[in-house]
């Protein structure tokens, strides 16, 4: 599945077992999607990875070097993702950063997941996930490799025919889903809860936020999606998914939906690859 | 500073890019005092790593090879710390975790730091971080790798006089040092944070506890710091650390703290290395 790997720039496949990134999940990652070499949200990416080295106070990227080696292992894949992976580099033991660290820069390319015509049009099914999201608003958006939380709740179904599963932090107010972002369209009002407790800040999320300037950034309970007309997820890999149930609640993607689609699609990015 | 490391039992000092302990931080470790050879608190390490495996549900580990892996790097050392890093192996890209994992198990010996033995007569000096700890009951008390609350909490002081920082949950609740669990002798009783929402729920604590049943684990608040008779820091790298200062609040090490300090003893753990 994984073609072309470069560890700091070179190709490679391995990373040493005293890197920080192993050892303490200290650094960020971001999964960016190509077609015909080209990353549409690129910029949006690099502005995520920016904010996040800020936050974790790693040293800056450089989206140069980050783009020619994404377009090295792409190459030759029509369809594909890139992941990034950003650490604090080798650390000797113990939690305290190196003053001077050396970041450590995976750049993988994948094959892009197929998903069907199919669900492009008629929506997927999503499940409620127990697994709930701990409040911590130095993390908050950031695409850091702390992920557990998403694995215990990615690990509660593996029946196929559920797409994602939908988080809650511990007040019970609905997040996201376990890899993508949620929008509903409630009173006629777009609405995508905040993310500035818990949650990743998804790149796919700002685009459809800019597109839509009208739509309401807010905490949404799960007794306001049960009421919704619309509602569907966000991801830079698989785009605009409209959900038809989200357990026994069914739901018919409607015309915001339908535009963000379009929208999606006027970016460059296809839909229907199955 | 590293000395020897095992990789799966065979000598190596790399791992995949696409390890999951990487990926996303799935995975669990111990670090563990070894003396002459010898890990006084292996069976409770041995106890935490399968309770870990079990709510993470990762493949149980096999203690014997474990034990004879961490004999092998620390041959001739005296003085040792062993990391033991159990991951949930290499993954195809995505959280769900695969039905049948490959547990990458890495294995390293490292030196023992040294403590001064002033720092066990008359205690550390130790700061408030302003970093909290999430709440989050799934996780809490495993020392599982996403530990990025952690390294920014520790990030937040390079004075190398202050030995520990000293952490919160989101309430405001004292819940443990970056790298030790916290004691304190309030009213003649001797108590420590319970661990049950964040925190991890150190292999030295566990021994002390035992060593102390009358030992209470209730909600300890700053204020309740404040007016104890004694702090100590426990960790099994270190031990018993007597605290003398928490900020400007002054602590003098007493008879509990010294008792405890004389198990540590008893149990092989030397405490005036340097």
């Amino acid at each position: 599945m994984s073609h072309r790997v470069l560890v700091n720039g070179e190709p490679a496949a391995m990373i040493s077992v005293f890197d920080r990134g192993l050892s303490y999940g200290d650094g960020l990652f971001e999964t960016i999607r190509f077609v015909h070499g080209v990353a549409p949200l690129w910029s949006r990416h690099m502005d995520r990875l920016r904010e996040g080295c800020r936050r974790l106070r790693l040293p800056q990227p450089d989206p140069e070097a980050l783009l020619r080696e994404a377009g090295e292992v792409t190459h030759g894949i029509v369809h594909a993702v890139v992941r990034i992976t950003l650490t604090r580099g080798v650390g000797e033991r113990g939690y305290a950063p190196p003053p001077s660290p050396t970041v450590t820069r995976v750049v993988a390319g994948f094959d892009a997941p197929l998903m069907s015509g199919e669900a492009y049009l008629s929506g997927v099914r999503v499940r409620w996930c127990d697994t709930r999201l701990s409040a911590q608003p130095l993390l908050a958006g950031l695409k850091h490799l702390n992920r557990l939380e998403q694995v215990l709740a990615r690990a509660e179904w593996s029946d196929p025919a559920v797409a994602e599963g939908l988080m809650c932090d511990a007040g019970g107010w609905v997040m996201s889903g376990t890899m993508s972002n949620l929008f509903a369209v409630i009173d006629e009002r777009l609405v995508t809860p905040a993310l500035d407790r818990c949650g990743v800040a998804g790149v796919a999320r700002a685009e459809l936020l800019a597109a839509r300037p009208q739509a309401v950034v807010s905490d949404l309970h799960p007794t306001d999606l049960a009421r919704a007309s619309e509602v569907f997820l966000s991801s830079s890999v698989r785009g605009v998914l409209p959900v038809q149930a989200v357990g026994d609640t069914v739901y018919v993607p409607g015309p915001v939906t339908r535009a963000l689609q379009q929208h999606w699609r006027d970016l460059g990015f296809p839909m229907e690859q199955a």
